[in-house]
């Protein structure tokens, strides 16, 4: 970046790094001594040979150069940049969590820290269509014949971004009938075999919230208490409503009760939820959405503030997610037309079919919504609870979080 | 980009590269066949084992592998990216003016075009900070040490940036007394040099400027005649004022009137137009300012519609650059705090310095909202020049717009 | 807004009105001086006792108040004041078509500034979903039994704003069973059916696009020319393709060739484009649809520019639209759930179904890129044509750009 | 909003309002029945007909209406409305602390939420420029002169949300040697003067970082403890240069040293501290600039997660606050000018006057930055702190977390 004096900071004398024995200080210090001298300079640092020498244009190779074919690599190539980054938070994440560095709460910053940049970054994405949108329809026509067979359908790092997050191979809208991963090469075609095989955010997540202290059934037992609190909220209700004299609000709001008991029936229904996750329409095991409502309705203790934050976040990315393929499809539109009603397979129809709940991975944290209670029908936490949750940050002290071991 | 379709149109069968003989159209044709067979693919176009190859943790060689650096690689790397991007649409700009072919009008879609992607490009890039500052000051500390002596200070693409456009070497803010070539080495350093000595932007555009038609003395004489009308104006607003009772408002509309009178006069005063030009104040030709107060004016003429937006969109990148300066130093103070206090030369105080108008190149264009006057000051066209400025479009049929000659 | 000095400018010696006759002028300089002396101040200009006293919360008016109903509030009137600022741009913008005012080249500029800042106006809209999107759904839901039976579908200016552009009854979906104008009380019923029946914005640029210089039979016969050159072009393709040896790759040309020349028999087939029309697939008069398409292949002609860049306004109205109702959708996934298997109408189905090309009012614009062809089967222009096509502009010198008669 | 489904939802049965005696329940019950039946509509509820009605363009008064005037005053609302919504968050947040119920920390969601919030608004009010921003110099002249006198500088919202955040009278620049609240009327000036010697965001932040648990001189005594690291620290770079060869490298390292080491001598200088503050260079106490960087150094303990994303989110508001007066300067500039060398007062020069680090509030955050330390330097916490930061939060459980008391 231009002229930023942080950049050039020269800070000799801080070792971040822990002095082990006096040797390897001195070793260590050489060698920054060194760096300096001659000295590592922003260009070389940043690779700058080989980041702006990569806008090779097809139309100027087949000796027809076509300017706005440069815009059109530079973007993608910033896509791709992004999403390199993006995938290095989530691994980051996913590490904090396989390894069980979760545990330790002190890491919940970290994680949500990552999770809340990888938002941002997906903001920037989206925002980012307005630059590639300065292209035309006629201006795309000129040069796009020489980018054939090249895909965006090959793009392996958001297909790998797919997979990590947990866009699973069995809800994929086929595109041509052919299977995702026939797109890619055989090295990149195990790579995403491999993804597809790893733990995913979404099952890290799940295992986590399956552990939400206050779910025991030989402790604060949230799940039944709530079951219980929720069908003597309704039946009082129900009693009042037939104390009314008979009119049509009566009638209406007897309606509405009875809608009302069978979605709570349902939530309480694990068979049901079963079901619903064999359809794909839930994604959570039935005990991780146990454990996202209690955080839900406990979002004020200290214990589960930054747990909730951290499921906003998720939403925050599916919904991101969803609205950058959304601008894709908007995009896309513009670039080649619908061709409604000339027959063939479409590419704005299949990428609009992908604008879909299908690929919401936390579909379950959006429609939690419809399970909200007023707040006096929650379980009240005892004062043992309340100390129940608050001593279970206190992890062993010898335990220690481990900056940055991933 | 995922799963883009129109990427991967196949399209063999339009050439648009106009056929020369039958044999070079067959030529081309196997050239083509022959792609597609193999065949390009989406990594390869892009080059993206260069692009996400380059991402060297500098605190990871070190032995001290600090997560957040990854993301202080992969900005600035977008940066860059989108650096090289604006040079190229500037160079393409500045190509059109220098060989002359923005004398055919229907080069102006194409300056303008380009001109504007260049702002929605400054105008994400401005953006961007909101994604590095996911990096706290803490972070930020823990590898800082490490990028010594690389410094932004060495982005050679936004100083070649800021010559191209016509920031010049005489307005700059000195840094610790150097001059900003001696921190690039020999070759970037003598490019930089080139370029201050070609024409800017701004040159280019000032002789587009003075080349307005109706400038003429011996044609419609718009400076003369917009003098005398604006004295004919401010002198009956002075009759008007006279005939008033004596009040306080009466004194001051009259003050009011004679501020006036000093700001126009000093308009039409073509020596202190020099002097302030070269105290750097303006940077405009005194024709070309004529040019552009024409343009203002008429804006709605056909003939000035394109070239008004063409004005509009240079004052947007000024403001642009200045809001991506201000938002620099907002992050370095967030990063490195301002060290005030402590003596010695802050990089913080020295970016500060850069957000101001001495790096606003068409500071002219912004100030000429000094010189408005209303409507029915400004001189009519009569018929004869209305005919005139929509035949001046009518160049010579046989020259060629030539598409992307560039 | 806060010290803004430009604001408090005193400027009483510019008149703007043109001045009629010497009393007349004293009359109105004397009001000015008045409005000075005692003087209009910022609160009482813009209202703010009205607006910054209209913020009342339902659930305070139950006793129950709750925080963020606040920020609902806001947030929609913040919308309402916009869709006003739009729906008056809008007003302005069909009465210059109307009036016929349009033909006079010079009120290109007002129209086209004015297309844009709408488009302005809903990228910020779109980006305003953010600040809502800091309430979550437990927030709202503490609130939300207060709103019965308001609801957004009575905003009356977003129904005008639909039937203004263009969007027809006969394409609406229906919610519940019931016709939109069902939620709207008598006067305001009334109000959306005078907008249903007068010209929209789409019939307005359907007219005009009508009226495009060389689509005369008699005259450059655009559609004539191009219809011949197209198939010309597939022609000599085919024979091309004819002399090759017998490979996939033939066939695979020759079978792209088929289809495309399929999708260009279609579009020169007016009996076909009818029938589009009458499914509601396609929006725009087939004249007009010739227009639309000499626009864009002439574009970087003078007379064409703008009105190219117009069309492209056009289209990001649109695709902003189609965002404004996405975005939408997601947070309404958010606030209340998708309600999945829970049987009963959905708010979240219905809205996520509004989210369709037939809410693109110029759909055909963006299909049109189905329809591009090489630059060299364009018709070419002839010198006389290029002259015509110059001197079109050239319209009547006394009929005056009648500034702000809106 | 148009069709938002979950604003319509009728929920009848669920009662957020603790249910007091059964009496009390039937009432309310009943009024929600009522309400339900004639009911309260969309428009009603925004009250729409007092915003709506609120657009009265002075040039039409005038007679000479100027269509962009419209854009100008309904920008205008919507940052007015938009400063009330952040009064209000502002005003609960404060209340907050005011009351005490900050100790406990389950209102740390809601006060952290709540300024992430103003956050959120404030970058909608950045971005909102770009639409007034499509009015240029020139439309805004043929109004600009019926404005008179009013004034941005007469936005009393938004000075008071400058005092009730902390700009402090002293601190302000005088604008045409007034007074900043001469331009007020007395009911105003004299609101003005009461928020003045309100506690300011800025004090009650102070008092709670004072109270930052681990500051005790007979506890953990975080101060001492950092201040021997740090100098021992220091010494023992100091011996390690010493013993190096006599080189250019070493002087320049023991130079650096030296620095430093005047860096922290200061930190630790509570006369120098208070010698800063009475220059207004530092605005919080030595005690609660000991607790930010506590908050800093330990950000990662349960405890002191969420206070770190505050003190990150209140430079964000300070960040966005400069952003926002750089914007407003950038587009007065464009509006009218600089004026330079026109001689008298400019409105230009006094705003950018204003894009200072005085009107900073949290600048001592910012400089933090400036003290940071390797890790190894921060004073471990031993098992004993660690339990006693993670028990500080069991406040006393019968204390209830008051749910909008505000």
């Amino acid at each position: 970046m231009s002229g930023c004096p942080y950049f050039e900071k020269r800070h000799l004398l801080f070792k971040n790094k822990p002095p082990k024995t006096e040797d390897d200080e001195d070793a260590s210090q050489a060698g920054v001594n060194n760096a300096t001298k001659g000295g590592i300079i922003y260009g070389d640092y940043l690779q700058l040979n080989k980041i702006l020498s990569s806008q090779v244009l097809q139309s100027e190779l087949k000796s027809n150069k076509i300017h706005d074919e440069h815009l059109f690599i530079v973007t993608h190539q910033a896509y791709e940049l992004w999403f390199k980054q993006i995938l290095f938070e989530l691994d980051s994440v996913r590490e904090i969590f396989i390894s069980g560095h979760v545990r330790d709460e002190r890491n919940m910053l970290k994680v949500n820290t990552r999770i809340h940049r990888i938002v941002m970054i997906f903001r920037l994405l989206v925002d980012q269509f307005a630059v590639l949108e300065t292209m035309t329809a006629l201006d795309f026509f000129d040069f796009r014949e020489y980018l054939s067979p090249a895909s965006g359908f090959q793009s392996l790092q958001f297909r790998l971004l797919e997979n990590k997050i947990g866009v699973p191979d069995t809800l994929r809208v086929p595109y041509n009938r052919r299977h995702y991963r026939d797109n890619f090469k055989g090295s990149d075609s195990e790579l995403l075999l491999t993804t597809e095989q790893e733990p995913t955010l979404l099952k890290l997540v799940e295992e986590w919230l399956e552990r939400t202290p206050g779910l025991e059934a030989d402790g604060f037992n949230f799940w039944e208490r709530l079951e219980i609190n929720i069908f003597d909220g309704l039946n009082q209700e129900k009693e009042k409503i037939e104390k009314m004299p008979d009119t049509e609000e009566k009638e209406d709001m007897m309606a509405e009760l009875v809608k009302q008991k069978e979605i709570f029936t349902s939530l309480f229904d694990d068979k049901r939820h079963d079901h619903l996750v064999s359809k794909g329409e839930r994604r959570l095991s039935y005990k991780a959405l146990q454990g996202a409502l209690m955080i839900y309705f406990y979002r004020e203790e200290p214990r589960f503030q930054v747990p909730f934050q951290l499921l906003t976040s998720l939403m925050d990315i599916d919904t991101l997610m969803t609205k950058w393929r959304y601008n894709h499809v908007c995009m896309v539109h513009r670039m080649i037309g619908s061709k409604a009603g000339t027959g063939g397979s479409s590419g704005y129809q299949y990428l609009r079919s992908t604008v879909s709940d299908r690929y919401k991975v936390f579909v379950d944290l959006f429609n939690l919504a419809t399970f909200l209670v007023p707040r006096h029908w929650v379980p009240k936490l005892n004062p043992n609870v309340h100390t129940f949750l608050y001593m279970a940050e206190c992890c062993d002290s010898s335990y220690c979080s481990s900056e940055d071991s991933d």
